[in-house]
């Protein structure tokens, strides 16, 4: 088999066998295939598309490059979530305590923050001690005693995709549905867990812009989950404003804090339920929606909830008294108000910006090496669809240095798109996608 | 400027500017820009081809990537004559010296064969002692008092377009249209002729087999050299099967050498005599293609084509005895015929397999080091549209290795196509692009 003649049949449209993908992602993580060979077969499949079946064993393919965990020492059925990022995205840190609590195994592996979108690992640092390099033993062990355990991702997982993600970003071809979705997918499959649910954002603050490119990032994905053999589903979510409030990392922490005592945002608490639902009725502990909904509410209520997120940070060595006193999470020396320049409602919060306001604070990584402020970050006072008064407070700036938050703050003002016409709220959970297999 | 943006806009469709294009090339041939980014490039390309005005900045930026010969030392119009490289080609061996008996500068370089096509500095080497390894300074002074001087390619022609051409040859990108034509027309360009007369070779033994393929090349090269200020025409020729009866280095400057005594073969007389027409028509030498044609008519029967070869020889330090007693020229020890195995008509002679039978034959190079042996070759006996009766000889083989011979002898019936229905001969010149310019 040569590499050449498979650049040669994809630049002709036809379709690679398994053995083909399998030979050309096992060349390329080894060396064998170069990168000038690597880089002319994805932009001819930006431009040819992989049928699902190539798809498939793409993703598989690079499952197969690196190690593939097994994580049936741990009873039940492991369901993971996944997010394809956006902007306020704390959901994991309500969403696995609450899950948990109604006893789904949650054992998952979390990435850190890069660019303008967060990362649980950065979040869960604010609890002071608190670690993610924990062992493969701890992780299984805590798993099966408190029902929780989250790791960073280890370096040998799917290390084909992470070499094929490097190239793709510097040769323009990042943006193809089969690319993106068997990337996801790859690191997902060798995780382990028995089921998948996937929250795919969609609007000006997520990777995919358009609701129909969202749908078919989604409905590739459920493709591939399912056909892999793992039961799967997507909730696709709006990414139009910022979810939830609070943006930065402390200041997300303390807003998941409030929904597991019952004071949530709406939309973000939507978000939760809905990812929630599905893991419930994938692990069999909820017949249907309107149950899982009403046994979630159950630990939100009781206490049980917030409770799991307390056992959870101190087994992984953190502080947990911020769970209970959100005032001793990391805060920063100063607040300065954003005001809106005029009358009218607000139509759009260009979330892409609010996320770049808040890295300009210092609280996000420009590269990999960065290192972050915890403390800084953006409350929003108003969301889409409010009404506001010129004069009045658009969101809350937090941060260290007065410099940066000015800067912070002209990003702010424009990031808002303010009109005199009024508009309806839209909601958050747009569409689902592979829910009707239950 | 970014490389990663230059790759999406081609990849989105977009146009690139000139300065983009010289950007490219220029980090390209310093090492700046990497081969995988060139390489989606070059695949983008592709798909989305290049405007003319991109095709010409190509070829600009890849002439410029190396030296850029001027030749205004030499006296008079210099024309360029280029082959796309066919099986039996030996048209160089003939035409320039015609073209230089007439007064008609020649001041060319040449390479060497590699694959199934000859080359012309090989079949010069036939007469001993010939180098085309001379300094500029006896090139020039050759040209001025002989009129002819042939040269090997200076190492730094056109570095970025042998850089070029490396990375699109293991990555499935050369048959491009645009590509293609840039990468000979930057040498071409480089080589600092007034003008250029371009063979373009169609069908199976040539690199582009189908007609219209090889008269969109050819329309490209002549807008790319006609936009770049230089006179150029093109002649697409056929290549259904090897040009005249000899191939093989030896045979075929004796079959050049029978046609400057005007002996020749008909197929081949016909192409010699509509470069060299449309040569001296760009040298001012002629009025029209009829005054051509009776010129290089009395340059043949007066004999002074044939003394200008030997004057080239001579001065480039050969023996020019096989000039005039071809039978000094190297000869391979054994003949072997070939015989055909059926009754019919001779449809086709698959010019790439002859090209191959010659390489077994030691006649050919299978990569750049190969060292080859110039006595062997082949002898066509029949041709397109003869007839032929079963055990009459179709070729006669001439080698060294009783083994090779045999093996040579498979591939030349497997070439043969014959067939029980009569057939018209076709003509070999096909068709003229850029023409209607004089």
């Amino acid at each position: 088999m040569r590499m050449y003649d498979l650049i040669r049949k994809k630049k002709n449209g036809e379709e690679l066998t398994t053995e083909e993908i399998r030979y050309m992602i096992e060349g390329f993580t080894e060396g064998e295939v170069p990168d000038y060979q690597m880089s002319a077969m994805t932009m001819a499949i930006c431009f040819r598309g992989m049928s699902k079946r190539e798809t498939l064993d793409l993703t598989l393919a690079m499952r197969d490059s690196g190690d593939v965990l097994d994580l049936s020492a741990i009873e039940g059925i492991k369901v993971d979530k996944h997010s394809t990022g956006g902007v306020g995205d704390k959901t994991s840190l309500a969403l696995t305590p609450i899950v948990a609590a109604l006893g789904v195994p949650v054992a998952k592996m979390s990435g850190r923050g890069l660019g303008h979108t967060g990362g649980t690992i950065d979040k869960l640092e604010c609890f002071p001690g608190f670690t993610t390099e924990i062992s493969e033993e701890t992780f299984v062990k805590n798993v099966n005693c408190i029902g929780i355990a989250i790791a960073g991702q280890t370096a040998n997982l799917a290390p084909a995709d992470k070499k094929l993600y490097a190239l793709r970003d510097v040769t323009a071809t990042v943006d193809q549905m089969s690319l993106i979705a068997s990337s996801i997918m790859c690191k997902k499959l060798a995780s382990g867990s028995d089921a998948i649910v996937l929250d795919v954002k969609t609007g000006n603050g997520a990777f995919m812009k358009r609701m129909e490119d969202s749908v078919a990032l989604a409905e590739e994905m459920v493709s591939i989950g399912t056909l892999a053999g793992k039961k799967t589903a997507a909730v696709i979510t709006d990414m139009d404003q910022p979810l939830g409030y609070a943006i930065g990392n402390s200041l997300e922490v303390a807003e998941a804090i409030d929904t597991l005592n019952g004071h949530g945002p709406k939309d973000f608490k939507e978000v939760v339920f809905a990812l929630g639902s599905l893991m419930l009725q994938f692990a069999n502990r909820a017949q249907n929606e309107e149950e899982a909904i009403r046994l979630m509410e159950g630990v939100i209520a009781d206490g049980s909830a917030r409770k799991k997120l307390a056992e959870f940070v101190l087994a992984q060595g953190g502080d947990a008294a911020p769970v209970f006193d959100p005032s001793l999470l990391p805060v920063a020396k100063m607040q300065m108000e954003v005001i809106a320049p005029t009358d009218g409602y607000v139509h759009r919060i260009l979330a892409e910006e609010i996320g770049i306001a808040c890295m300009t604070l210092g609280g996000g990584r420009e590269t990999k090496e960065s290192s972050i402020d915890l403390s800084v970050g953006i409350v929003l006072k108003k969301k889409n669809g409010d009404f506001v008064k010129a004069g009045e407070t658009l969101a809350v700036i937090h941060g260290n240095e007065l410099t940066k938050m000015a800067q912070a703050r002209e990003r702010i003002v424009g990031a808002y798109e303010i009109s005199s016409e009024q508009i309806e709220k839209k909601p958050v959970i747009c569409r689902y996608v592979g829910r009707h297999d239950f």
